[in-house]
């Protein structure tokens, strides 16, 4: 399995060490399974979890999927379109945050 | 605009009268102008509207959105993606319940 | 206390027989000493737990609060008001949801 | 696998028909190997769950877990004090809302 | 328009960035014309939004409607009432929250 | 009443601080008497809220809760238990946000 179907190496080591049946279904499951489904393209996965974990405020988890929606070919601008939706349907807040959000990431990736 | 382009005709009615300006940004901003932008195609954002209102248990508008979906090329298949997917981002009572919603829509279309 | 100091009866009478000191409660802490603080006018209290109710997306509580919002002084325009301005901080879904809701409890008590 | 494990009837019939992987890992996933994982008894399992539920506001998963509560060994008294605790943890609302839902469920097994 | 009708203005400048129609319209249409509606005194809109992002638990964007409530007029002694009514509707560790946030704020305009 | 009765302390002064009577119906209500009823053990009381503060992503609440949880004799692999089974009910990102926190707890207090 390459590196972009897992999590990221560090949460899977603290999942790993305080709930390893958490960590074997995030691998298995998650990562090995349902992102792996022919069904939709993972781009296509990609822009519905930005958009989820945008309007759900899920801060921390939205940091690691704008990077992977980046590496599975979703531009900057559909990010941007993204937000823009979820400012209506999640509302504001949950928006002005995930841009907040997409700003580090693409600063952390021109580093 | 096209009556695609718009909420359901007795909602949009409800609205006129208990709060007429959301009506008019309904129709002007969200309808008139977010789901109009080229950036991305209409078949992605009912994708993901589908699993933002899915994940955030909006079962009411989630109805509308299904129909939308499908009308704007979203298939069964995929509505079968983005439910399963929720399951794992929104939780599972959320995927039960848009499931449920799906069979609802499907039917009432075939009636 | 006064009818409008309290739950609606028949939920009263529901909480009594399933979780009686959430009865208790309600009666004594919520509506007893909270709405009864002098900090915050009752119509003031209204037009916040209205807006909360609409973006927490709590229709059933929602649909109280509106007429005990009405009962409190706040205006069906400035309901509206609120209900729009929700969709901007709580997402459309929230605000559209809550116009339904409005418009019922508008038309029951015009009946 | 014994009934008790299993989604109610009727909503494994419509996951069946609408997204059927959901389906297939309601089964083999959640019920199971999460709710027959020795870790936690069922229970301990229920209570978590009726209160997640509730807080969530998850209202028709929140009625098929109360019965499966129920089932599971927890009491009546139990499930009160759960919502009562609610009450203060996710807001009064969402008690509320339990309340009703398990008044709903205590009615039905008794008729 | 005054400084007082915008986002903060580093917030501002990311969404420039990042989402500039987003930007486009949280200028054009929160605070040039949501905020600007008579219908409600922006002290009441002050009031509903404290409210509302305490429920929510959206935490970076209530500090930042905590320092424009003041601006608006809302008290430090109605904050502490909006605050404590939300431990009953969104739950305690919504207004747990709240209160750590609001201590920043207090702290750093008297700085 | 005991330490482990209260809020943490720092929390509890910033309260009294800001919002005084909710710092006093946090000390008589939830902790005086939520907790200390006998129909719920403090073990399941505690198994509960950090099920509820994991699935509500109420992160640094459900940080004070993990502690409190270990001091009432809920054990790590229970914990585990509880992190794994939101995963499903509340959605993996709340999961794993859970896993972080309980990995910051349980280093401090070996440290």
């Amino acid at each position: 399995m390459s590196e972009k179907s897992q999590a990221r190496p560090n949460v899977q080591a603290i999942m790993q060490e305080v709930a390893p049946h958490l960590a074997k279904m995030t691998t298995e499951v998650v990562f090995g399974d349902i992102w792996e489904r022919p069904g939709l393209s993972k781009r296509d996965r990609s822009l519905i979890i930005v958009a989820v974990l945008t309007a759900l405020y899920r801060t921390d988890q939205l940091r690691g999927h704008i990077g992977r929606a980046l590496d599975n070919g979703v531009t900057k601008d559909e990010i941007a379109e993204i937000i823009t939706q979820m400012a209506f349907y999640g509302g504001w807040p949950t928006a002005v945050n995930a841009a907040i959000v997409a700003k580090e990431v693409y600063d952390s990736r021109e580093g």
